[in-house]
């Protein structure tokens, strides 16, 4: 089954990339644009009928590799 | 509102940093994971009230910055 993980910067942590993003829209005429903040999208396929089972894989996945859990929050999509 | 970019790597794009992912995951035990594609996800504040119009200021704003429309596809989740 396919999986998505999307993971993003903890609130409070700096996102210098969001920021010069933020600053680029606005630079090209999109000033109703802030709080730009850019996180990962992980798309992958898990070998697994389960849902519950792959949720809890994917889950070990997130914490060990996947998503540096100190600064980034992660949700899992099945 | 809140608005939410998902940016993907066009299928037939070559992605190593997915490929490393997954070959990492692997070698951790994880042999049931394939096909891992890595995105961007950007999360955004729109100052506008008209979903319609929302819509179609990011869509430019996707053409014309957010995205590599050569090798990259887009989303908009408002």
């Amino acid at each position: 089954m396919k999986a998505i993980i999307n993971i993003a910067l903890k609130n409070g942590v700096l996102d210098p990339a969001g920021k010069a993003t933020e600053h680029a829209l606005n630079s090209l005429g999109f000033n109703n644009i802030s709080g730009v903040r850019i996180g990962k999208q992980i798309v992958l396929e898990i070998d697994e009928t389960d849902k519950q089972k792959a949720q809890e894989q994917l889950k070990i996945m997130c914490d060990e590799l996947l998503s540096n859990t100190v600064i980034e929050d992660y949700e899992i999509v099945l």
